[in-house]
């Protein structure tokens, strides 16, 4: 079943696998990138407050109680191209647009920080139902919320965002969609 | 008690406080950067593998078995002036030289990738004993490894090194290093 935007559906199930799938997708291809000399981009570890920590032998530490914390910045960052790349990566279900409740706000304030700063900041989301996965520019991103803070439509990324193609290697090319909008449309493919 | 490179104190102490001092400094001088709009540069999150998750309520997470994971990039990475900035800080008590078993060879590995796709890595050291704390180069820290993978030797960083004042604010200026050595003596403090 798909729920419009804003509707939340009843949480009957784990939510430990969410996003997963794009997730897999975007680590393979950040590692064909780095295996490849093409870029360095990795994704950070999930920010988490440590309150107990055992120590049953000299070398081991078991993590005993922890929460999750809200994230401060985006989940991806590195270097392409000399430049500096940050981003966030999402999934919905949803099939006629995309909840911007999944962004902490932090995480927007962070974008607009590092494109202020003359890095390349962007949004990356998959419509899983749609099986489409579009790159939408940090700028486009701000430029929305200013109208609507609730939900991006499916056709504002069909209109202003990129959709990024599944290959065999690198799965996810989203580097690709770069070259054609801050590298004025270089490929970073070795050609023959 | 002093102990010579090489040669392990045995570890009746907790170590959860240790270089605590030193991130505690970075991240404060970090928030300056930020604050002032001179740079983003977070700390990532200690990289942990959850095995366990307990949710006593719709909202909350509580993680009850989670275990250290070996970072495979450094603890702090941003953006400066446009350019991709990537480091790992360490603090040491040894006054002679700095063990070189305190950085993983991913992360040293990591450095390397980060400097040849043009970034900007290095190494920032604290001499706690010495009240000191030097920014090294990635390429001196190469360097250096090539000959001797056990130590620095703390008059290395004398040579080698830059030594970052400490002041109110920001606390510890590394970027001021970095406006010498990679900008060509540029500050980015704004002046009257």
């Amino acid at each position: 079943m798909n729920y419009p935007c804003g509707i939340k559906k009843k949480k009957t199930v784990s939510y430990s696998n969410r996003g997963m799938n794009l997730e897999n997708d975007i680590n393979v291809t950040n590692e064909y990138y780095l295996n490849n000399k093409i870029a360095v981009i990795h994704k950070k570890p999930v920010p988490i407050t440590i309150v107990n920590v055992d120590y049953p032998s000299r070398y081991e530490a078991v993590i005993k109680e922890a929460y999750f914390k809200t994230p401060s910045t985006t989940d991806y960052n590195g270097i392409y191209r000399g430049k500096y790349i940050d981003f966030e990566a999402k999934e919905t279900k949803n099939k006629t647009c995309f909840p911007i409740s999944n962004i902490h706000n932090h995480q927007i304030k962070h974008l607009k920080n590092i494109i202020e700063m003359g890095g390349i900041g962007f949004l990356i989301v998959r419509f899983s139902s749609l099986n489409e996965t579009y790159l939408l520019k940090g700028i486009d991103l701000f430029k929305h919320i200013e109208d609507n803070h609730k939900s991006i439509p499916y056709n504002y990324f069909k209109e202003k965002g990129y959709l990024i193609n599944m290959k065999i290697n690198p799965r996810l090319d989203y580097l690709k969609i770069l070259d054609d909008i801050y590298f004025g449309g270089e490929n970073h493919e070795k050609t023959c």
